[in-house]
Formats: C-alpha cells, structure tokens, sequence
C-alpha cells in the first residue's frame, strides 16, 4: 500500500495538488446505513478553511466539497465515498519554477521525484490537510455516538493556557478565533500574531486533544496499538514534530510509585489499549515554515495551530473509528 | 492487515508470548543476496537480554535464536527469514490467573479478548520486543553502509546528559550499563536504580536516537512521511509515552526567523522527508510498570530504558529500510 | 484493505455508482516523470465505451475523463492520479427500488448492504469497469515499452476463432466490432447478437489475452505469483466465470512426458514466475445477464465480450506493473 | 504487504525452505476464545502427508506440527498462532547446484533472485503447501459450523469422474486414496498412476470444490469479490493452470435465457457475493512437473492431484474465513 492510503478497516485514499484542479478524498470501509450529508462535510471545512480571520491568510476558498458517490438518498451504500474540493483561488504566479523556498519540502520533493509541481508547494502544501478533513467527516458518524474527539490551543509561541475546564465542547472552543479555551491568554496569542503578520515572523505551539467516551479494548497489538496509530496520525500532519501521550516527557522523570498510584498520566491508553479513561494526547507545532521573505507574496498564516485543530481531530477520529471497527473481529462471541 | 505486521515493503511478523513456547519474527521483504548469520542475531539479542548487569530484570534467559528459513550459504534467498527463540526460563508460578497488575496491561487485555495468557502478560509482556530486534538485525544490513543509528540514554529520572560526543558508536554508548554517554550522569543514574531496585519504585526516562547518513529524499507522502513511520514504530514499544523530532516541543516557543535561520531544529526531515541532515528522534519512556508490590515474586527492571535502547534502534532500522527500498519506486530512470 | 483498492506497489482505488454523480479512479504509486496526457485516457476509455456499434447498448456516455491531480506539464509528479468521469446520459427512470433484477447482483447487494442504490445496479453495474480502464492506462505507461497486452473474441456463443495470427496488435483486433480477429467467424458472431438484441437473448463467449515481451521472474512467491495475480483480476471482472493459463483444462487429460517436452502449455509462467515466453490466459465470461424481459427499459448488451476486452487488458496490464516493479526489490545489487 | 502473507482480516504468513530446518505459519487475526489443539493441525497434515499410499511419493515426512504461541488452555488467545514442522527426511544428495530440472521453477528462481536454495526446489516446492494447511485449520475453526469445505478428484488424466453423490462428506472422499468418490473411475486412476510411477510419467486431473451452508453476502466488491478471492488462492497453489466458478467455460457457449433460467450455473456467487446456494469451484491441475527422468533420484508423485484435496480446501477455508470476518464491517447495525 503506496504513501497517499491511510488505514485498514476505514481508509481514505486522498490526491490532489495544491494549485492543481481539485483535492479530493476516497473513503473506503465506511459501512452501510449511516446518515451523512453535504452540510456535514461543509460544516467541518468550513472550520479548517483559509481567510477566516484577521490571525490566518488571506487566501480565500470557498473549499466547496462535491459528493460524487457512496452516499445515496441520504445515507451511506457501504461502497467508496468520493468528494472532490476544486480550487479556485489559486495565484499560481506567485510562484516559479527555480523558487526553492527555505523551511519548505521544495528542495526534497525536487531531490525525491525529479519533477514538481512548484505552484504553491503542490501536493507538499498544507491545502492537503483538507482530504484529511473531509476523511474525518465519516469517521466520526462511524463512532458511537457518545464518542467525542476535541482538540484546543494548549499553546502558542511563549502563550500557555492555563485556565481550561474539565469539559469542553467544539463549539466552546471555535468561540475564539485561536481556538484556546483561555480567552485571557488567547487574547495575548491573537496580538502577537498579528505582529507577526506585519513582521513576517510566525510562531509554533501546542494543540491538545481530548478524546472522551472511548470504552475499554481499543487498539491492535503489538503494531497498531492505539498509541502508535494515533501519535503516528498525529505526526503526518505538516509542521508537527512531537507528541505525547498523557504525561509524556514529563512522566520520564516522576518516580514509578507516584506515576502508577494514578491512571491519570497515562493519558487513557494501557499496554497500547484504551483503558476507559479519557484519551488525552499532545501535539507540537514548530513554527509555520513560510515567513513573508521567501515567498513571492505568499499568502500563509503567521500561525497554522489554530487552523490545525480540526485536522488533528480529523486523524484523530480516523484512528479511532478503524480500531473502533476492528475490535468487531476481537472475539468469536461478537 | 492485522496487529503483529508491521512495514510495507519490508515486513516483519511477530509472535509469541512470555511464558508460552517460542517468540519469533517471520521476515518478508528481504532482498536477496545479503551475508547473514547466526551470529548477527545473537550479538543483537544479547544486547536487548536482561540479567546482563545489576541494574537489570534478574531474569535469565539464553535468548538463543534459531533460523528456520530464508538464509542458504550465509546469504539471503529472497524468501521469508524466520528467527524463532525459545522461552526457558519461566517461573510462571510467580503469576496466577486472577492477578491483575496495576499498571500493567492485564486488565484491559482481559476486556478485550475475555481469554488471556496471565503468565508474565503473555504477549503484552516487554519480551516481545525481542522479536523486533530480530527484525531490526535484516533491516540494518540492507540499510546502505553509511548508514548508521545509535541510540542512548539522554535522561533517566531527573538525570540528564550533557556531554554528549558529536559522533557515537554503539560500541562507545555500551561502554556503560545505563548506556547513558555521559559517565557522570551515567553513575549517579546507576546508583539510583540500584536504589529504586531495593525500594521497588521504579524511573522512566528519555532515549536519543541519531541516524547518520541517510541521503535525501526518504519518506513517502502525505501518509508514510518518514516522521510518521519513525512514531508509529517508536511509540509502539512498551512504555514509551512520547516521541519529538529535532526540537520537538521546545520548538513550539522559538520564534519561526529564528527557528528557520538553521536547518537544526528540523531533526533532519523537511515535508515528512529526509533533508541529508543526522535525523534525530527522541522518545519518552514512563517509569517501568512492574514495581516489586504488584508482581508475586515478578523479576522486572527498576527501568527498562537501558535495554531498551537496541529495540528502538531495531524499530528506527525497520522503518529506514522499508523507505529506502521504496525509494526504488519513485522515479521511472532508477 | 478494504475492498476498493486494488494492488500493492501500483495501487488503484476506484468509485462511483452506475447513476451517481461521477465514477473515477486514483492511482497511487505512479513513478514521478512518465508523460501522460488527457488524450491517453479518452484513448482507451473510447475503446470500453458503449454505443459504439449495432451490437452494443444503446446508452450513450460521452465517458469525457477530467483529470484532478498527479500530472503536471504533461507528466507525472509521482503523487496519486485522480481521474473522474461524470455520468450524463442515467435514465433512472428505467429502475425502480423494488426491481430486483434476475441475474443481477440486486439481491446480494440488497441483503449484505441493508441499504443499496437501485438505479441500474448502482455499483454493481458493469460501468464501474471503465474506472479499471483509467487505471490501465497508467499501468501500461510504467511498464517497457516492448511489453504488449492484447486480448481478442476468442469465441462468443458456439462460434470459436480457429485463424489467428501469430502476432497481433490492438488496432487489428479493433478492426471488426466483436474484436474477433478471425473475421469468418466475426461475421458469425455479429449476425447473431443482432438476433439476440431483437429476441431478448443474450450470449458468452471466451476472451483470449496475450502478453509479449515479459522478461524471466515477474511474479511474487508464494502468493503473489503472476498466475495468483492475473486471474485473480480478471476473475474479478463482471460475467467472468472461468480463467486459464496456458492450455488451462486442456493440459488435464495431457500426459506428463507430452506436456513438459516443450515450453507452451505453461503460457509464459512456471512456479508462478514469468518464463520469458508469451504469457497466455484464456477468460470464461458467462451470457450477459440483463436480458430485455426484466429491466423494464434496460438498454443492455446481448454480449458484453467484445467491450470486455479492453477492460481485462487493463487489468492484465495493472498486475504486470505492479510485479514489474516489485522486481525492483527483489535483490541487492540492482 | 510482500509476497508471502496472504489473507487481509485473516492473515497468514508463511515460511520455509524444502530442506531447510522447517516450515511453519503464522496466522494473524483469528479471533480470540476458539477452541484448538495440536490434534486439529496433525490430522489436517496427515491428509497432505506423502508417503501415504502406494500412488505418491516415498519421501517419508512425520510432519509433525509444534504450536509455538496464540493457543493457551486450549483456546485461541486472540494473537497470532505460529506453528511450526520440521524437516527430516531430507536428501539433499539427490539433488546438486547446477541442476536445473525441466518443467520446475528451478530457473525462473536462479535468474529471479542470482541465489536460490537448490535442494529440492528450496521455497518453491510443493511442500510449501503443508503450511497452507495449517492456516486452513484456523480459518475452519473460525467459520460457522454448517459451513461445510469439500474437495475430491473429479478428473485424473481422461478419467473423469461421473457418480457424486449430492452430498459428500470429506471422510467419504478419503475413502480410496485417489480421493475420486466415483469407485469405479477411482480404480482406473489408481493403476495408471503405478503404471505412470513406474514409467516415469504423470498426469494431472480437475479437483472440484463444494463449499456449503454460505449465507447470502459474502465477497467485497469491487476488488476483493468471492470469486476473485477464491481464485488467487487456488491458483496460487502449484501446477494449478485454470479455475472455474459454477458452470466455467461451459458457459460460455449456452445461450442466456436458458443460462438464466436456473441459479445453479452461476456456482453460488452473483455479482462476486455469495446468493446463498453451494458454491461450486474446478481446479485444474497439469501434469506433475517432476518425472523420473530429470531429478537424480527425486522422489516424487506421479499425480500430486489426490494430495492437492486438502491443500485446496485449505485455500477456500482461508478465502471464506476472511470474508466472514468482513461482514462484521459492512453495516452499522451489526
């Protein structure tokens, strides 16, 4: 299975170049009789969509995604759902063949594959997140209904929230525009950003998700444990370069008595299986890698955090929903 | 595919429970034509081994590995290499059947799959990381000469390296049973644990893995980024907690001009692809689970990140050969 | 891998219902820099597409094909290909929802999926084949030029081709309708799926594919061989009920001494490996199976053989891209 | 996924040289809480052991399996299985280097992969199939108990089978060891194969396959349909040359009302689902490769056909067990 299909029980299969006709996403696996809508899928874009405030670029896309099968009067054939996005606002000439711009995958897609399409990173642009998006759509309507995937702004640039309650929903979080539930530090996140717009600067951060409901048993051993398919899912996306599992690095120097005396740091997973708890991991951005000085005019975000947020709840929800259908095949008695 | 599978064009099944007959690799992929030995498997198991040092599991086990098939006059066929190694030493009489220990994956094995080996986690158990080493033995040889991955111990508890050597052999990091290259640390590190092993408490720890050499162009996007195949094989292995590459969460504060000014940060992969740069990963490991109050008479490690050092170095040679073969297919002039 | 994907090396996943929006395909593992144009589709999907003469179905699809991704200034990037084609000429209206159509996969479909799109057979309409022609398309591209792949009518109803060439290329066997290269019995044939077009009737027939140019040791042991492979897809073609290599049932009643004193009855493959000889396979296709008495407006094929063998020379040529490059892995020293 | 691991809910990875140390399989994916013992895979072995009757080889095996993990208490545990046989009787005397024997696989593999094991064919002997049968223990245990897997010689050379009872069981078809239920026929293959042992020749033969008690709904479309599955694993068993589903070839030359006018020519599978009836599946087998004449002294079987029985059966068990698994994922409400 080539580099573009993600997944063995629910796998999408995505393509698409950043300023070529359309991205799209193929999801295969998705069973039978599940509702699921145009205005689903427009919904979650809408939520990762450039252009939506003064904190992101200014490139504008309606990112209008088109159903082109699996789904007919209104719910899920079991066959392949396909939905493509088209691009349209795509300023190709801000862009030329020899521009190899630092930070970027320029300079190694051209070692990798010889040929490439320069116009906007192509295929390496953080525009195919969207498939990931749109693939994420029908993993949730897959999984239990008391499942809920949310993922936040923990951090941005020296800007840590602090102040989070115990629940938190989608909605409370896209309240703020930098989507950290700590409105007071997110205020400060929102003035630094936009100074780093002006400069040229960008910042990294922290995103955190939480996934609730997930009952004990999920997760494959010894290779697709559900730490592995999760934090691997996690570090695909562009930019990421660490995660964590509940504690994570801050668990290497507890001592052991203290650590086991609670579930708590081991972040809902046990031996590589989901121990009932709430699943929490940890995701570090570096720094967005296109800065006002090596792009013609490239229109980026001086910070992707807030935007990545339904990305990663979108892997998230991926991992989930196939070990989710896998452990159908757990025991005999199922 | 299932649970014990893991690579794409290097593949290595795995089998086998801690206190059943035999654990085993079964090895696809392999090209042929390739000098392997006995010898080679047993030098790469008697560094995973416990009850090499006082700082160890007191678990004495040959781990003889035996090939079944795939190597014909000291080469490589082309065809399944399997290495299998028996279980000898077994005091299952130190676990019974309705000891769940806290910590340990017992319990959620047990909700899984409602039937399990309760002796020594069975397949859960730390033993069967030998297995990976045995895989990570034929994918270190296809690897290109100039290739190489040394692991060592950065932290344990609150100890932490500071002088590291700019160039690391395995032979300099074994020097010393933490495995820790800075032998200051390394001998408060060692008393510690000998401490912890009389008290029964336990330390987690951070491992550094450097891998030298590796050309550019590895990774296979957007789902088999080279970042993606290191977590997933990384984070898979008992304990560990959290994975970064290059600066990982500390890159989440550097402003992004100054972060970008070098190629540092970046760990050696750009765009989920390796840049030419030293790919470096660091993993996180919680403090060892099995504490002296929970096992009968178990005989565990006071920490197993020493030990644990040549698993991730056999799951960082895993993931590098399968990319590297896949290089083979990316461009129709190769 | 969920069952919309086919390949390993080169990948193809395809879409799309009979009377949905648009069927379509992504290949994935495509070498970057194969020049491959828009014309090269329309090309072989022309070859499938019905009402191109007297004998075939009456329905008219322009089968217009729109590249999305993966080529860039007429050649490939080495990212997926994504290729639709919008259905244009449904008349729905010809179907209804308690249609179940004898012969037909209404039935199983309905049963399995609880929930299925009735409009002419949805997924399970023969149409769903022109999305294994896109992908053929990319295969041939990738493997040698002097590899060819041509299929012919080797016998529809009773009537059997007895004057073949020895060699054949495709624009000869496109010379007549039925594809039959023996145009006595070509005439036969077409005179006959006339009366059937007006009876209501409708016949089989046997489709013969030859693939020249193979060198020695394409094919994957032990399951994954080239004979595995091949019929395997062309077994999965609609209609196909039977599949040969070489003399196939014939070389049952032969005797050994007989049968091994040449080369021929093996068809090119020996241990499931390419022998360097013409691989030969014959392909059973059972009568078409919409008869005029139970769609109610079904405009169908009285025999589907003749615009089938595009559609397995495609399958044929994606199995042998996929082993071709599979070669590629297959020792060291290359 | 490489050459060697078959299946995809249910997989098996096989291994193993002629002469090597051993054979042996690991099945991955078998649900937990199935009860099965060493007995269940030595009386499946025994059924494919040579040496049996005064019609096969003299190569004297005791193929005596050795479970090595996934079974505990006499239950599946839900990991993989991993059982192992070793070799005895190898004489590699009879058999040398440069030894290339007509009509085997010898040559493709020496310019396959420039190095092979010589010994008697190394992998791709015909006792690579021992470790199919011991995947095909599991998959039986995994399927439903009225799901019933039954083979017998239908043809041998010109001897072609005429009285088949409707129903048969595999104890009766063991009864002679032409494993041909038709008595009278069975007694002809029996003494043209001591002539054909004496002689140095051999033939091959048809094996039929009855699978009963499949429920409707078993095949994933469009890629992993019944009769595709079912073909790659029968004609991936060696001297396989041609497989059919219900009526096959013949079909091709009866006219479609009439066709159409029963199920029973369709062979159990509609649209590649099962529709509930007896899937009917023809093997044909050419004659044996190894003759007399050009091994040293190889000792080998005139007709491998009658041995063939249960290595088939083992293949479709496999097949089934795998897509029964996969009906678990095709709807929500299962």
């Amino acid at each position: 299975m080539r580099g573009n299909t993600f997944g063995r029980f629910l796998t999408i299969t995505t393509f698409g170049e950043s300023h070529g006709v359309a991205l799209g996403t193929v999801i295969d696996g998705c069973p039978s009789g599940i509702t699921l809508s145009q205005e689903d899928f427009e919904k979650a874009l809408s939520r990762r969509r450039p252009g939506q405030s003064s904190i992101t670029t200014a490139r504008q896309e309606a990112d209008k995604p088109e159903i082109l099968s699996g789904i007919f009067e209104g719910k899920t054939l079991g066959t392949p759902i396909a939905v493509i996005v088209r691009n349209q606002d795509q300023r190709s000439s801000d862009y030329s063949p020899d521009m190899i711009r630092q930070g970027h995958a320029d300079e190694v897609w051209q070692e990798k594959f010889g040929h490439r399409d320069w116009r906007g990173g192509g295929r390496s642009s953080g525009r195919e997140t969207l498939c990931r998006v749109i693939g994420g759509v029908v993993a949730s309507k897959i999984l239990p209904q008391n499942v809920s995937i949310v993922g936040f702004t923990r951090s941005i640039g020296t800007h840590v929230a602090q102040k989070i309650p115990k629940m938190l929903t989608i909605k409370e979080v896209d309240r703020h525009p930098t989507r950290c539930p700590d409105h007071e530090v997110a205020e400060k996140i929102s003035k630094e950003l936009l100074a780093c717009k002006t400069s040229g600067d960008s910042r990294g951060g922290i995103i955190e998700i939480w996934m609730n409901g997930i009952p004990i048993g999920w997760g494959e051993p010894v290779f697709h444990k559900l730490k592995s398919g999760l934090t691997s899912s996690l570090m695909g996306v562009g930019a990421v370069c660490g995660v964590e599992i509940g504690d994570g690095f801050s668990a290497t120097s507890q001592n052991g008595n203290l650590f086991h005396s609670t579930k708590e740091g081991a972040g809902g997973i046990q031996g590589g299986i989901s121990n009932g708890e709430r699943i929490v991991a940890k995701v570090a951005f570096k720094p967005a890698s296109t800065l006002g000085m090596n792009a013609k005019k490239g229109r980026h975000d001086p910070c992707i955090v807030p935007r990545a947020v339904p990305v990663l709840e979108a892997m998230a929800a991926l991992v989930l929903a196939d070990l989710y259908l896998a452990t159908r095949l757990d025991r005999m008695d199922r």
